[in-house]
């Protein structure tokens, strides 16, 4: 009795105090004194309400860069509207986990009206999918996600001032026969949810009486198209997944278990540091996971799995299946392609926005994440434009002390003139410039344009296209309501570069990604990083770097605890393989 | 990094130490000191193989009934071969924790080979269901439940020796129009959380901007079917889910819904003691849940539902509905109903079988759990022969002695002596004789076969169906397990009680059932428990009690720590409102 009076004292005094006490509590109970998670403690006051009329913002998608934004908007000028298909936020790094029961699909989701409910901002939500952008109009047309008693879905038209297209990319089977009838993907919770519940059905499946020794083989044959960073990741998690836990309960099949990693390019992890990927190559050899380089799926049958093989001159080769997990290329959402083709954006794989991520041949739309793609723009499309903001005085020539009064500029606006100055290990610009001149003092270098464009010709060459990660979407997102936060602020004193074809100031500075690196996990508690001033660390303590990172990633305290007993569970008991 | 090294060490001792070392570390660190959960550690050693011939046991079905069966049979004489659609056991009186997400779903299931994996019996398992029992042949015929990659389900054939029916009941809609199509039922682990998904969609579709307020009403309707123990505590656990947790994420249509519970009886849990009915229905009224008694449901179409109300001579009334949970009655599979006509056993809600649970009809065919329902033997119906074993003189009459050298075989073989007994509040058998004899000594009492018909008459009266409850299903299997453990032990010494009818006496001990108490949990941290002996237990005490009691009968150690975790998320964080 004693215990329980313990018990409904301690469930008062949890119901009574704030959230930031149980917080204290849960840590102390779950994460058990070790790798104890750090996080952003957002502290929200109710803010008064503004009088004046509101802006309608409408944000569409509640990925990394959707949740980002409405995360870090604080202006409570704007009146929200959130669409999207899922009112959850996924924590898609952690999918590969879910695959196989490391991670709890559960433990890897917050539902979007708690990251934004305690907001001074208004904000409303629909469970919907956008099916059409109406730029001129300034309206988006959606339609519920859940059919009603009937099996009809809701319709409905949404209003904008501002519109922020989050809505990330759907998967690109390149158009390869079979693939969409046949194969897993590894975009969604759900697929991640299907993947495991088919993996224990090839299990339960190869154990039955009446399967014959071969069609078991084939059943146990686990087929992975893409050697990128997720497929690598799922590859380890199902080699783990079979080796520590799957054998114990299958005993009589385990020796019939293959899983093969097929790869169109020379190697896996192609973006990383070699030292990764061919530490990656040898692990997964050692492992018994078959590595296929050079190997491009053609056909996909419901059985069976076509390959051209680059290294035997293009032949065309098949190989038996049980389950094939298609990890490769991202593409578009068909209603984002009519969006393009109705602002002008055709041939393009993602909608096109300048530096602060406004969409290009628009005014009021933004795009950010994997659906957008930013059009840097070149020095040398502006390079008269440069020089004659640069010539003061109108002389027809540039000083050195007239460039250096703009370079500022220059870089914040252009990126591509300081990696340049960086990679050529170059201090100062005006050794760029000396370059054009000849072997000149400083001082005395006067250029015309025709040496100014000489001297910045390859600056161009160093323009990189920001990869599809949730690294990019999520500082897009925190950028772009900073600059939502500011925005008649910044109107009033811009704080942006000088713009070089316009007068004045840009309002704000633009979007500049800063990358903090990338893990690859390779199973076994293993993992490779690469950091930022390619510094790479491999091995088991990566391994747990990765544990600490992903765990303080978290978007609420609530996943946090869970990932964290998550992988407590793990490690202690294994993981679950009940068909669920 | 000292972090770590010390993780890294500690990874590499829980690897090398047995599994009880982690669990003591496991319950310091989930369960944080409080609701300690106790539990039968099971230590099985790998017995040497026994050389005879291995007898063949095919178990149907890995619920309540199958798993305690295969958890407590430990003679290797056996080769069990489990047959069942799932491969995992489920805690079903968790199902309705489930549908709110106060308790995910992975935490009350273990997959059946952990069960059995290290026991010296070799058991395999076939993920299938039985289509048909082929009882003279001694056959089961079974499909496997995973289509392969061709749409087809593998089918096979496995024999048996003895065969162990152990599949449950499915639900009953006594073919009221509609059920089917428009209603959720509560009995396996998808289904809750089928539930689970559609409370949410229910409440994002009634906050989309689209929908009228009458349709939001409507769709925010949630009425349950039963108000038995599954449909009452359904009722709690929504409304705990919707006022605890998704007011505070939906606060624009938190006044909308409403919470109707119909039941065709006069009352609910009318199982229960009064005292925990009026309760009950005090309590739900207070918290506004509509609590509709002597109400029956006719017909379900896709938004209404239309009721015959006893109270108003049976008029029809229809009402609104969002969704609509159906939780009353069970009835019998299809293919048990065949296996029963096959074996003569015609217009039988379940299985009958005798006190030893053997299938009546049959000699090597057991039945237990929902399935089955023991067809206990009268007392008049042998009462000729138990007089001719008492009268070991064969005088014609019975004395006090010779009756009472036989009376505990009687009641052994007929509980419903005893029964009576206690009822009458009769110590002896004997003060039951001179009532039949009138105010005679008790050492002359003789009686005739009449005056012993007379004296044993109303004794049948106190003869019991077993409830389809998991306690009486996991009591069964764990009876019959130790009966198949002691098979040739007790062939040769029988210790049942004497055959009447027959010579000798029976193998075994029948069945006892030992009620242990019944809970009803009714929300708000509180519950009902009516414990043996009619004592009743009310209020947050109780439901700090049905936490301890369902934690302790967790089937291992892994989902205990899950439950309980989850119980503890929940008390911190509240309800996961994600749609997955
Ligand atoms: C398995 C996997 C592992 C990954 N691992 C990493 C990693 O370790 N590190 C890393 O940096 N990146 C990783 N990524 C990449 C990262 O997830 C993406 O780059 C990131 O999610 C992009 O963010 P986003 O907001 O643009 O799109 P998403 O996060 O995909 O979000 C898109 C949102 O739009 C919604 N939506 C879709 N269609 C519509 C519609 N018609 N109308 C309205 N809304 C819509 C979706 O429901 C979703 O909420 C991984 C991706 C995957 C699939
Ligand atoms: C929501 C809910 C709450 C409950 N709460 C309680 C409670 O609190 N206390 C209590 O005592 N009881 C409770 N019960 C009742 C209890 O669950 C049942 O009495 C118990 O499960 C019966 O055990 P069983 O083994 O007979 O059947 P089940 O546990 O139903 O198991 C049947 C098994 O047979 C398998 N099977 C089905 N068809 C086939 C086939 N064709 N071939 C082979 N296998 C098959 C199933 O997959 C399953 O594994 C509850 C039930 C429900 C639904």
């Amino acid at each position: 009795m004693r215990t329980f009076t313990f018990f409904q004292r301690l469930s008062k005094a949890f119901h009574g105090y704030d959230s930031h006490f149980k917080l204290v509590l849960l840590c102390t109970t779950v994460s058990g004194g070790g790798l104890l998670a750090y996080g952003e403690a957002v502290a929200q006051s109710e803010a008064a309400v503004v009088k004046e009329e509101k802006k309608k913002v409408v944000v569409l998608g509640t990925g990394w860069a959707g949740t980002s934004f409405l995360k870090n908007l604080e202006n409570p000028r704007y009146e929200v509207h959130v669409v999207s298909p899922r009112n959850y936020f996924a924590f898609t790094p952690l999918l590969p986990s879910v695959t196989c029961g490391t991670v709890e699909a559960r433990s890897i989701v917050e539902p979007v009206r708690n990251i934004f409910r305690k907001k001074n901002v208004k904000v409303d939500f629909s469970e919907a999918e956008c099916l059409k952008i109406d730029a001129a109009n300034r309206k988006v047309y959606c339609r519920s996600s859940i059919s009603n008693n009937s099996n009809e879905k809701d319709e409905f038209v949404v209003d904008y001032d501002f519109l922020i297209i989050a809505v990330g990319a759907n998967v690109n089977t390149f158009n390869t026969p079979g693939v969409v009838e046949n194969c897993h993907f590894l975009k969604e919770v759900e697929d991640a949810q299907k993947i495991r519940r088919t993996v224990i059905d090839c299990f339960e499946r190869a154990s039955l009486p009446s399967v014959s020794e071969e069609e078991k083989k084939r059943i146990l044959h686990f087929a992975i198209v893409g050697g990128g960073p997720t497929g690598v990741e799922f590859a380890a998690s199902l080699h783990d997944f079979v080796n520590e836990d799957l054998v114990k309960l299958y005993p009589g099949i385990k020796d019939l278990v293959k899983i093969t990693l097929l790869e169109a390019g020379e190697h896996i992890l192609s973006m990383f540091d070699k030292r990764i990927t061919s530490f990656a190559e040898d692990k997964f050899r050692r492992d018994g996971i078959d590595v296929k380089t050079g190997s491009m799926v053609v056909k996909v049958s419901d059985k069976e799995i076509s390959t051209k093989e680059m290294k035997n001159g293009g032949e065309i080769t098949t190989m038996p299946y049980g389950m094939a997990v298609w990890s490769t290329g991202i593409g578009t959402r068909p209603f984002i392609r009519d969006f393009m083709t109705q602002i002008g954006q055709i041939n393009r794989r993602a909608v096109a926005t300048d530096e602060w991520l406004r969409v290009e041949g628009t005014n009021n739309v933004y795009a950010l994440g994997d659906c957008a793609t930013i059009n840097q723009r070149k020095v040398m499309e502006d390079i008269a434009a440069i020089f004659k903001k640069a010539d003061k005085d109108n002389s027809g020539t540039l000083t050195v002390k007239e460039f250096q009064e703009v370079l500022d500029d220059i870089c914040e606006r252009y990126p591509q003139v300081e990696l340049y100055l960086k990679t050529r290990q170059m201090n100062d610009i005006a050794d760029l410039l000396k370059e054009a001149k000849g072997d000149v003092a400083k001082e005395s270098i006067e250029l015309s344009i025709e040496e100014l464009k000489t001297a910045l010709s390859k600056v161009d060459s160093q323009m990189k296209f920001l990869p599809a990660t949730a690294q990019v979407a999520s500082q897009q997102g925190t950028y772009l309501a900073k600059c939502f936060n500011r925005m008649e602020e910044c109107e009033k004193n811009p704080e942006g570069p000088i713009r070089f074809r316009g007068e004045g100031r840009h309002r704000f500075k633009p979007f500049r990604y800063k990358h903090l690196g990338q893990f690859a996990p390779l199973g076994g508690e293993q993992a490779a990083a690469q950091l930022p001033g390619d510094w790479v660390s491999i091995g088991h303590s990566t391994q747990w770097l990765w544990y600490s990172v992903y765990a303080s990633k978290q978007v609420s305290w609530r996943t946090r605890a869970l990932v964290v007993s998550d992988w407590t569970r793990r490690f202690i008991f294994g993981r679950d393989s009940s068909q669920i």
